[in-house]
């Protein structure tokens, strides 16, 4: 009964840990540990909201996108325009209520567009522990 | 003439440095130190553009608006909004090329709206040495 009773214990408190959802602070560190280990697809599939936005600059190559789907499909544009990745790096997040920020570095060579080093403020807004919003600044 | 020289010299360096832009990082670091000392309508003179264009979320109490002006303005607009400042706080300046971010907390009184803690991340784009666009998500 007592082996029981602690049993039970233990499946509602798996249930209740995993029915948490994350703090804002939580999404961020995960977002910019996958993101480190070149996990970015991972990280999309992982922590971003079913109706994302997503915005771009206007002189952006690839454009603003609503949705999961879309905004994977713009990752996955993007990726394919790189040549060659020399370097790049992904600051610590920088949390404030429901929002955070990442600098981000990317040094690499784009087809047919030669090396450029592109230096990024990305802000992302967190609802419900998902990423429902993530705005570009380069 | 060796005195004579070096007066020149002297000068040429003086000129030199009060022509100098200064970086995201200085424009950043004397933002923020400005902000933390309670000068915010210095850090406005001294810092922003003529035409700087300020971005506000679509349910601020204050709406965005455009030059140094109207911005500066809708500064007054919102700190007049204050009964009370109970606490606050400037993150160190988040940089990345022409960008950088701060989080900022507010803990206040707002006439008429009770007391409530404001969470920011603000967002900035330097040009020449001066804040050319600022953006705001709480």
């Amino acid at each position: 009964m007592n082996g029981n009773l602690r049993f039970i214990t233990y499946l509602i408190f798996v249930k209740q840990l995993k029915s948490k959802k994350m703090t804002t602070q939580q999404v961020a560190n995960r977002l910019v540990e996958l993101c480190r280990t070149g996990q970015i697809h991972q990280a999309q599939v992982e922590l971003y909201a079913d109706d994302i936005s997503c915005n771009e600059p206007e002189y952006a190559p690839t454009k603003s996108a609503k949705g999961k789907e879309a905004v994977m499909e713009k990752g996955k544009q993007f990726a394919s325009m790189i040549e060659e990745r020399h370097g790049g790096s992904f600051s610590d997040p920088q949390v404030c209520g429901r929002y955070f920020s990442v600098a981000m570095v990317l040094d690499a060579t784009f087809k047919g567009m030669g090396r450029q080093v592109l230096e990024e403020i990305c802000v992302y807004e967190v609802k419900d522990g998902k990423i429902v919003f993530e705005q570009f600044y380069y």
